[in-house]
């Protein structure tokens, strides 16, 4: 398991080369620049948006149409109530503090973690330890350059602070106040201790309409407009159990401070599905055989909790077994995501699942592990795969009255023994008046434990007390005459039940930036010029499949050049012909930093016998054939059905003029 | 030319019958509807999503692909300063009005345009002649259905009326207050003329960032991402032009009162293509030779000013030659837009070209064309196309300082001779001090012709007098020793302009929304059922493009279904199984109405011989063929290469005991 970021090729990672060949080659850029820009907005530019647009397809397959899942686009648009009911008003929020100095607003836990990994740092540089910089921003990186000093600390100290980091997502308002206070965390720009935190919601707020009456925000997550139309795509389904439904879309958030990069942004595109099933029957998968044998790197809760990071690697059917996945749908997607993030090309020895910790959970879940990969930014979590339970659907059906349910048919009709509460209803309203509708949802909430005293006491008294709070002293009495407690029989035919939600929610731009590192390299690697970067990204997601190259601009070239370039498109290959006047070598460089796995040279011998030469991006090796038949090799690669050494096997090598340019340069 | 909205068959549309389907089947559900709904917010369902994924996947191919567009993926998040400096802060807005009595905020052109045609359908009516009932909403039909009375107008108000409707997208704030106490226009509801119209600006105001220093908007539209990262756009394409950059994304617009469905919305999918031109040698473009021929429906300005809405017929040739539409490049658009809407099944007779009347423009533009479809809803503007000039780069690059320019090395270098000053700054700073600035940037804004007459004076006076309003009394003496003025001549090699830019803009919704009422019909116009809707799309816009019919749910099809399915698959066909216990021939009418375009029953015999009937959704007719045979017919058909009357010649004909269920039914 690599525990730090390193290059494709295992060299350490050298975060501001990649970003700046990012940036070079507009992969992304940060949102309205000339403007001085707004932090945690950036733009795609054409590759990045290519990138993009192939990984979404890739997940189409992978999970939409693989397991026929419906797919749904609701709005970004929501209004306050249904975010009230679904608890992110009251809950979605992160913990915000003041330096009271300069006012600068700091996110508490962010805050923490950089003091604490400062002071580490200091000791180990004060121990004559080698010290590895986690550096997330250029301007973090100037601003804090005096950020660590070599101080020593005592070993149990040390040790402490280790413990804090590993349990960091766990802490609330109150301990992040605590541990602020405790280790005196002060602010290096001004030297303050700040504030105590207080919640800073983190959804941006509008107002929908002409007359303000209709607040509103922007959806912090895809998922509650799938919850909310749970009915009609049950009906769409023709009522079958279980089945999921799925979006691609943007979602906001609205940062305390963000400072890191592509990794933490306030507008963001997510892939998010909402696979629902039947809680009974221990959420088994019909499918979970296909993938129980599959070993996935995992930190689970009680690790965390004990202050380490150690992971186990198991295998999927044995987590699930052993009860550290609760069930087989969790299990399943876990396996899923795992094999889709190797689809796209993540490194798989930067690959792990983390199990959120009590504190951490977003209030809607009873479990959750996150996908986390390995970059310059640390482990990075990056999908994350929910048990939401019945929380939602039973929320909002509360709050609408919206049978939010599925009314299963029992093919054996089911006997129910148990105690019923019937209240004489006539005389009931009129003799407790107000408090009539409090003190009958008090008796209707009653367990069924609760249910049988109540009947024996109601027998041997004739009256019995119900404990509600807010009316006269908090216990009511109610004779014999105004409620019956029963033991009953009655046969059910329907079942009716909430479904349970696994949600395996993807932030498409993390995961972009992800495998944006994870495959980069430079020539360097290979003995050759450290300043040449390459991003090796599989042929299926990389942004333009084929680089076309001219020998020249010379108009001779110009009608293979758009045949050649009709002809791809014609096979569904996307191409962009460079025919500026740089050299051959430098042009193939350029392509190789924009990740286009092929190019295709023409020249003089192709005006003449239609044959053009194929180079490799991560070899630059090349092959020389016919036109049709460099198509047909080119398809067979990027759709995977043939690797490179088939190509070399079967088409003759080429070591030309041009090849000797682009390796020697 | 049709003039009222149509099945695909002919016969008139009855727009509760398609609204009902479309609602039926999940293309498109009302947003938060258990909350009882956000007016002008709508989710889609599966077929509704699957629908515009494939509009959007022809849209790539038709202009990003076929043209190198170089696509980017800008934030919908845009800083208030951004959007000021655009001008949408101060003028894009619309027109309101307020029932004094009951409150109700109206649209103040729609409400003129309402109540007029009103009238007119009550004149029509006193007259004896037939009604047609333009209805956009089933609420509103019910509001008014009071609405009009039989009242005869005269003559020449009748026509006058006509002639307000013909120009009402023209008229402004003041004249549509005009308008409405002229013909004293008053609200249905109360009987009440409402207020003056004020502007209301259309977009939704936000705040980034957690100390609300920072106010933002959701963007209108997504050009302004486009302009701003032009620099770095021209650059990547290694400084050629002319170039287009395009976007798809969503834009929002926080409509007055949106009534009319998925026609007006308040969220909603854009896909905008900005085009950047050279303003020299005419806006010639390269392949206006390809689609000169093609002929267009147009609309123009002085038709509509005239009071008319008469189209003319015209190869868009000779409209860019008889200068009715100004430049080959905005004509190249039109057509290809055309083509673009033929190609996903827009009906042909159903598209029209207006030209915006001045007053109806938007503010950055110098020209701008509609492709307008008709539906229920009348002529809907579904894609605009737009001269923008140099408008949104120059205010840009003005406000921020960023050089948002091309820079053209010339062929041969250009001499220039011309009026130029020379301001003495060593003493014209101390001279007028803290107005220096200003009365230096009012003499470098002068013409040529100024500076002429400026030179003779200074030679003439030894001294000029320059208007600099807020100076002095506006006007400020500058002598001989602080300014020249000389007539010289320079040699420039590079040549400096900002580009002009066409702008394509669709309406992603509006699209499919007349795309799915075009292609309505019901079977009674085949003899049929009446309550049997079909949704015709072409195949390679359909949402799914097979369904696969097991005869029963009976196990022994189990495999077949499964291996089907899989194949389809892998040939990159999207399929669904409906193994639901209803009737063969009730199944396929539930997919005619989801626009299914073909399906395939497996049977018994499908178990013996592995052959399967395919039947193809318009003529209910059916082949049998050998799975394999079946899967490339398929194929052949959804890819444009074959049509069905080539399956039929090639593959034997099936009537079976399905087919006669499917049409008898």
């Amino acid at each position: 398991m690599t525990t730090t970021a390193t290059t494709l090729k295992g060299q350490p990672l050298d975060k501001a080369a990649v970003d700046s060949l990012l940036r070079r080659r507009l992969f992304y850029t940060p949102s309205f620049e000339i403007y001085g820009g707004v932090s945690g907005l950036y733009d795609y530019g054409p590759p990045g948006c290519a990138l993009q647009a192939n990984i979404i397809d890739l997940w189409r397959k992978h999970f939409i149409l693989e397991e026929d899942m419906l797919e749904v686009d609701c709005t970004v648009l929501t209004p306050h109530e249904v975010l009230k009911t679904s608890g992110h008003v009251d809950k979605f929020a992160d913990w915000m503090c003041k330096d009271p100095k300069n006012g600068e607003i700091l996110r508490a836990d962010h805050f923490v973690e950089d003091i604490l990994e400062s002071r580490l740092r200091g000791d180990k540089e004060a121990r004559g330890q080698k010290v590895e910089e986690k550096e997330e921003d250029p301007k973090k990186k100037k601003k804090k350059s005096k950020g660590h000093e070599a101080i020593k600390l005592d070993d149990a100290v040390a040790k402490e602070y280790e413990e804090v980091l590993a349990r960091i997502d766990n802490y609330n308002g109150e301990q992040l106040g605590e541990l602020i206070k405790k280790y005196d965390l002060r602010n290096p720009a001004t030297g303050e201790q700040p504030t105590p935190p207080v919640a800073f919601n983190l959804m941006f707020q509008t107002s929908i309409g002409p007359s303000s009456n209709t607040p509103g925000y922007l959806r912090p997550e895809t998922a509650q407009g799938q919850f909310l139309n749970f009915a009609k795509l049950l009906e769409f389904n023709t009522g079958q159990m279980p089945f999921a439904s799925a979006s691609i879309g943007k979602s906001y958030r609205n940062e305390i401070s963000p400072r890191a990069g592509l990794l933490r942004v306030r507008e963001f595109l997510m892939a998010e599905i909402e696979h629902f099933v039947d809680p009974e029957g221990h959420k088994k998968h019909h499918r979970f055989h296909e993938v129980e044998d599959m070993e996935l790197v995992l930190l689970d809760r009680d690790t965390q909790l004990s202050g380490k990071t150690t992971t186990q690697t198991i295998s999927i059917g044995q987590a699930v077994k052993d009860g550290l996945v609760d069930n087989e749908t969790l299990g399943y997607f876990l396996a899923r995501i795992h094999l889709f993030l190797k689809k796209i090309g993540i490194d798989q020895s930067k690959v792990r699942f983390r199990q959120h910790m009590a504190n951490e959970m977003a209030h809607y879940a009873t479990d959750c592990w996150d996908a986390e990969l390995l970059t310059s930014g640390g482990w990075v979590e990056c999908v994350g795969c929910a048990d939401r339970s019945a929380f939602d659907l039973s929320v909002h059906a509360k709050k609408t009255g919206a049978p939010l349910i599925v009314r299963q048919r029992l093919d054996e009709p089911k006997v129910i023994e148990e105690w019923e509460v019937e209240i004489e209803k006539k005389k009931f309203g009129p003799f407790y008046k107000k408090d009539g509708k409090t003190i009958e949802a008090a008796i209707l909430a009653t367990t069924q434990e609760e249910r049988g005293k109540l009947g024996k006491e109601l027998e041997e008294n004739g009256k019995v007390f119900i404990n509600v709070p807010g009316v006269g002293d908090g216990k009511v009495e109610v004779s014999k005459d105004l409620l019956a407690v029963k033991w009953q029989k009655r046969v059910e035919n329907i079942r009716e039940y909430t479904p349970n939600v696994i949600e395996p929610s993807f932030g498409i731009g993390r995961i972009l930036y992800s495998l944006m590192e994870h495959n980069f390299w430079t020539r360097a690697s290979d003995g050759g010029d450290e300043a040449r970067g390459v991003l090796s990204f599989p042929p299926a997601v990389a942004p333009t499949k084929v680089l076309i190259v001219p020998l020249s601009s010379h108009k001779d070239f110009a009608p293979a050049v758009r045949k050649l370039s009709q002809k791809l498109r014609s096979a569904g290959l996307s191409s962009r012909v460079d025919d500026s006047s740089a050299s051959i070598g430098k042009r193939y460089s350029r392509n190789d930093e924009l990740g286009t796995p092929f190019g295709v040279t023409v020249d003089f011998q192709t005006v003449k016998d239609a044959t053009i030469t194929l180079r490799e991006r991560d070899s630059t090796r090349q092959v020389r054939a016919e036109e049709d038949k460099i198509i047909e090799a080119i398809r067979a690669l990027v759709e995977g059905t043939k690797t490179w050494q088939d190509i070399e096997s079967e088409l003759p090598l080429f070591e030309g003029q041009q090849e000797a340019e682009v390796t020697v340069r």
